[in-house]
């Protein structure tokens, strides 16, 4: 398995991609041998940066190259060698594409899945996937390659974990479309998640995506690429979470609630049906509306408007 | 079939559950042969208590036992037994778990689809469904165990009737994880419904989950366990409803709408499109916001917020 | 192939369909050919108005005949014949029901699919679809009847193009239920699209549905009957737009936001994540809320209440 976070390329040094790329390496060069979040960086492994939110995960990277902007400043810290190019996330998506494989689905049961687990008619899996044992997979369970379920899952009708997640790079200079985002990472489902009907898991951008051991989902919610979910948290129907937000163990999610991306909600937190949540939420909180804020405030704000009303 | 509300049990006596739960019977013993709600009880039953809305139910059923809490007071009216333990959902939990089966899908044609039904390409059953004459079941379509569906009924691509409810006990004592409430129940479509592409409806816990006749629901609806929608409902996309709600008759929802669970919609209520609604909506009325309020109430509201802001 | 925003039906004058309607010819007879939009009519062609927003669209029709209400004044400007009914919504979907035809699926790899286009197993296919140069089809993805899909697009898990849009004719005089609008129309998706696991995009009623070149829209969407998306708009997970709305090129919805039918939503507009959009927007602004409103104004509006909560 690769190192977590990581997904691997073929290799190449940083000097070459500079030249492939029309960028100018600042720093050492070094053999990349994979894509990684910054995160998660380690020595053979190159990263981006293209929100400033990220500067202090630059800083502690171990990654041996960043692509950067040409008018980045280095972040205080970092040791390892930037690639500066026009536009870094242009740049890492043509990276990233350099480690596309073929998809190959799976004709009888692969062999990385557990004996004990249950396959039922029509479940579509790729060759590469491992389920654990006593899992139980329904009826039209997509699983695409790489995709990794704990024991004791039931994965209900039509669940789909490990399609591409949502990421593009948006039209610039001469061209008028966007451009895709290769995923090249992976969905780890933790043991005994409950995932509802139609619910899909997104795979990881680089790395994985990840549903914490006891995780209950469900019917019909989006996880996004890169999300994490901790131990034991339960979301009710049709709530959505953008890439790479970090829920703690034992967070509760009301229905239809959205999450926006890059945030982290502190352990035990409760967020109320259908709020939408803008930025992070502290342990134990409880938040409720649209945009999502501390239910005692939102309480006392309705009773104001009601009384206002007469 | 079993009596509406209930779902059979291997049949174990009151006392001998009160030694496996470790609780305390309270009134006379008895044989009891399934479980049921509160509201469609009958002796040779058992139901429980865990949400103090429903002590009018309980002061009303007819069930053998009801499973409660060791400080719940004997409602004023209720003649059967009271099974005392420490926690009456989890114990319910262990009762329903007594009734559990394994899910045996079908390989060909089930002999309780009619023959005028059309089954069309990569619909998964299970053996024992019913389907009335002239239904069509569009590719993907899945039914669980006990689904029933009517006459002259379109389901479309993906439609999953019967899964499992979203139903668990909270972390307690010494255990970390959700318990999983085991669905026992089953769903039953009216005639002349249309369910849209990728709508779900869940499986009872015990008795059934309703979609009345006539009912049209759009695609990438959940419809929780338990519900009851009357007769010629409309759903517009990506509706929501959690477990228990009882839609009347009639019933107009709009788009992306979530209506929270154990609440009763009135007949010909109307509710605008991503409404969040809290608590249950009169007969006629039309309510709009998250949350909900009164439509009028609502307009004027937004329309002083338009003034005041110049 | 049909003209722009035609389906065909079974020919028949107008004078028969008066005589079968119960309704009154005002104007020339015609043998009519098929059915359209009042956008897209042309010599032959029977269009409907039920809702007063159309006279516009009405008045300069080249439909050979449009079914209207007893009451509703010829429009200046338009020279057809009217076919004047009870009820025109009823009466159209009459009309449409002449067009129907059986829905079916292919058991191999139907000829409009393009040799370099890539099906994974498990994909249902009707046999008459049109497949372009190198897409792909991933497991469990559904193409209705008549429905077209460009080159270079991907399509994932469980997707559904093409099943029915969700059109009913409400309940009047002695019938009690809720009348179906058959669907005679297709899905065209352009070039370049993405389509995330799970999304729906549904058949026109007549014409179609159109998803334009480069549009990338993730998991879970739901697109009505007739939408119009135009190039390279990105909708992120959970959207919904209902009937006939148009959105131009390049707008970008948030994750959850839903949008009303029959608007238009201008080149470039943005649409923040859970908003619900219920007038046009102009081209190139920034909208936010539920109901949504100019971004500027809404932070203005939370600012306000946060300083007078204190």
């Amino acid at each position: 398995m690769d190192p977590l976070g990581a997904s691997p390329l073929p290799p190449r040094t940083a000097s070459l991609w500079a030249a492939e790329l029309g960028g100018v390496l600042e720093g050492p060069d070094a053999e990349l041998r994979f894509a990684c979040t910054l995160e998660s960086g380690a020595p053979g492994g190159v990263s981006f940066i293209a929100n400033p939110s990220y500067r202090r995960a630059w800083a502690a990277t171990a990654a041996s190259v960043v692509l950067a902007a040409h008018d980045s400043p280095r972040p205080k810290g970092y040791q390892g060698a930037i690639l500066r190019v026009a536009n870094p996330y242009a740049a890492w998506a043509q990276v990233l594409g350099s480690g596309c494989r073929e998809v190959a689905w799976s004709t009888k049961r692969p062999s990385g899945v557990d004996p004990s687990a249950v396959l039922h008619p029509g479940v579509q899996l790729a060759e590469d996937v491992i389920v654990g044992p006593r899992s139980q997979l329904s009826p039209g369970v997509v699983l695409y390659p790489g995709t990794v379920v704990g024991a004791d899952c039931i994965l209900h009708a039509h669940v789909v974990v490990g399609a591409d997640g949502f990421g593009f790079v948006p039209p610039q200079g001469g061209q008028p479309g966007w451009i895709k985002i290769p995923h090249l990472g992976r969905v780890r489902i933790g043991n005994g998640v409950e995932l509802g009907a139609g619910t899909c898991v997104d795979r990881a951008v680089v790395g994985e995506t990840l549903v914490g051991d006891g995780c209950k989902i469900d019917n019909l919610c989006q996880i996004g690429h890169n999300v994490r979910l901790g131990m034991h948290c339960v979301l009710a129907g049709q709530v959505g979470i953008a890439g790479s937000t970090v829920l703690e163990d034992y967070v509760v999610v009301g229905g239809q609630v959205g999450i926006a991306g890059h945030l982290r909600i502190g352990r035990g937190a409760r967020i109320g049906a259908q709020s939408g949540v803008g930025k992070s939420v502290p342990a134990g909180a409880e938040v409720l509306g649209s945009p999502a804020v501390e239910a005692r405030e939102f309480r006392r704000f309705f009773a104001a408007q009601k009384s206002a009303r007469g």
